[in-house]
């Protein structure tokens, strides 16, 4: 039995730090992994640009609830779940990706937490565990499920690895460089042709 | 960070078989594994009795679709997923749960598979493992999730037993007795009361 997991931003959503960035004008928080590839370093310093602004975590989900998804991600969605199981994989954390997983019917999702004071400040992160896609794969193998993976970039690589089939979507040229032995999709349709041959 | 799995028959839907032997007439196919333990030998003394009736998957798929979840499970789902991510774990066929799955807003649902020939008959199963709701609830505490099992049977209990907290939903008496330390709940108000003090 196959099962699909797919990393959520660049494959369902545009990148969220981003949007954030442009829609709060603080450019700063445009920095990603590869200006700090540190990702704990990166979100303490993200926390404390937020805070020099002031901004409180409900100001940050206001900015994510107007984020799209990406065109036709929702119908994507609903193309798999009609087929096998699908689990979101994602870097990010639960409470910026709600106002996200509302508009993409809520798949499941694995990810890790904000910690909130009474304020509603942000004040803590919780990373799930080290390497949190690839484990992922490997407790569903442990399932006994045979894995499709999906996703756009460096931190997926891992996860596409340990999967039966990993699946590159829009990724940077850098990564189908280095990593040439997986299909590379530009449009859901791409990739479901892909899926189809698993998943019927 | 807490993660549900429930139980799928008895919690979210009624008794498959049951209905299945109700709506064909076929009174056979209300055997149970309370009648015969050994769930695999009880599929296949099931697969034969469709079997001698010419039924075949899309049959019971179409008398599958006449079931309706129960009451207010929809709606329950959707509470949970609001809060937290829920995996459904069960020892039905995904080709049976699909209709019942579609009704519930699909969410992800593990559980084993039926194997067909081309003609659409029912020719063999595949259990995933053995022990599979125990075995997911391990996986996600691999993965550093704290686990809130649900079921209502017997079948649920080493997956209760393995949560971090269990919790039963309309189980029969002897379960009850058996198992005095799981807290017993009867309707989704009582069972929402108790995932409120985990999952806010």
């Amino acid at each position: 039995m196959y099962i699909v997991c797919s990393d959520l931003e660049g494959v369902f959503t545009p990148e969220v730090w981003i949007n954030v960035a442009e829609k709060t004008g603080i450019s700063e928080l445009r920095r990603t992994t590869r200006d700090e590839p540190d990702y704990e370093k990166l979100m303490r310093w993200r926390m404390r640009i937020l805070d020099e602004h002031g901004l409180k975590l409900h100001d940050i989900q206001n900015v994510i609830a107007q984020i799209e998804p990406l065109p036709g991600a929702l119908e994507f969605i609903q193309w798999i779940k009609e087929r096998t199981q699908l689990i979101v994989v994602s870097d990010t954390f639960i409470q910026f990706a709600e106002p996200l997983m509302k508009k993409l019917g809520r798949p499941t999702l694995f990810c890790h937490s904000l910690v909130m004071d009474d304020t509603n400040r942000i004040i803590d992160f919780k990373l799930r565990q080290p390497d949190p896609k690839r484990r992922t794969v490997e407790a569903l193998q442990g399932l006994r499920y045979q894995v499709i993976a999906m996703g756009d970039s460096y931190n997926d690589v891992s996860m596409l690895r340990q999967a039966e089939e990993g699946i590159l979507f829009r990724p940077p040229q850098n990564v189908i460089d280095e990593y040439p032995h997986f299909p590379v999709t530009y449009d859901y349709e791409e990739i479901k042709g892909i899926l189809s041959r698993f998943i019927g």
